[in-house]
């Protein structure tokens, strides 16, 4: 047991023997479900056909809920960056995961991430005229790698649209100062982007 | 010495020891300058009479620097924000140091800081006729003290400027994600500020 949590990310010797020894003073029922629960946990996810999300269903939930708009995909790196977005409750379109940033010195190119399926998706739905794409959200990290690949995507997009001839905005995700932070405290570079990103009050 | 160290904000007993017994082994000389520098701290540094900052003469630089646009005035709320901003090299204009922020659980109200002298500025400005005050930049960290303040501010500006007829704009910096960070741990106010704040990329 210890050796098993002893491989999760974060998890040192001294806390796997403190989750081993917390542990073995719980009942046998929630061990069985705890048992259970990771062992299944594979069997039931699945990956969304659509976006890639993680979900317990394919079409995932949100792929499936007509009240979203299916014509403004945002583009984010993993799963979790979803979770984060739908926190917030603000978001009513859909999603496409990546799995991933285009990062040449990991050797991951831009056919290692979903990018080939993010432009397939588009033509896709433009073709079926299902839903008219009216907004491509580029929502990669705002460091060095999520800045490359929302440059590449952008650039992909901005070539096919020519010859298409297809008229949808793409966007990147507002840059500037961080809630509840402190001006002296700020990086340069997100300093600059704020004073570029002011807007009127 | 010890003692004196300690004093400091963010020095403990262990790091005031510490700085003690290096300076133990520095020249003379060094501790010489060293202690002139800081009994004639005070004397050498004066506060701007037009926008507060502390420095070595009044005006300071940036008010008597001709290239910079004196009618773009940056609100901070501290001179350390100044020295922040100065560093992106990205603005152009004066500022204006109010010296705190509204922020009544611990009684300071708007007069207790610089507001008044900031109205007063921008009205002395129109009557001379030497600059043209083309915006004013709230800059109050993003906070719940410093949007208070802000938007106290903005009230106060928008008063005046229904009954004096004058046309400046009144800008707030950028919000949204800071540079380097990670969208899955940004917290949901920063989030739905970074979703309504996208920009064409």
């Amino acid at each position: 047991m210890v050796d098993s949590f002893e491989r999760l990310p974060g998890i040192g010797p001294r806390t796997a023997q403190r989750l081993t020894f917390y542990l073995l003073r719980v009942p046998q029922e929630l061990l069985d479900e705890f048992g259970e629960a990771v062992r299944d946990l594979k069997k039931q996810t699945v990956t969304c056909s659509l976006c890639y999300n993680v979900a317990e269903e394919d079409p995932c939930p949100i792929c499936r809920d007509q009240n979203r708009n299916h014509g403004q995909i945002l583009v984010v790196e993993e799963p979790l960056d979803i979770l984060a977005l739908e926190k917030t409750g603000r978001y009513k379109g859909v999603y496409h995961v990546l799995g991933g940033v285009i990062d040449p010195l990991n050797n991951i190119g831009p056919d290692e991430i979903r990018i080939k399926e993010l432009l397939a998706r588009i033509s896709g739905i433009k073709h079926s005229g299902s839903a008219v794409i009216s907004e491509i959200v580029l929502a990669t990290d705002p460091d060095m790698e999520g800045e490359a690949t929302a440059m590449f995507i952008a650039n992909e997009l901005r070539r096919r649209k020519g010859s298409e001839a297809q008229g949808y905005r793409v966007t990147r995700l507002g840059r500037g100062l961080p809630t509840g932070g402190d001006l002296e405290y700020a990086d340069e570079v997100t300093l600059t982007q704020a004073i570029e990103g002011r807007r009127e009050y």
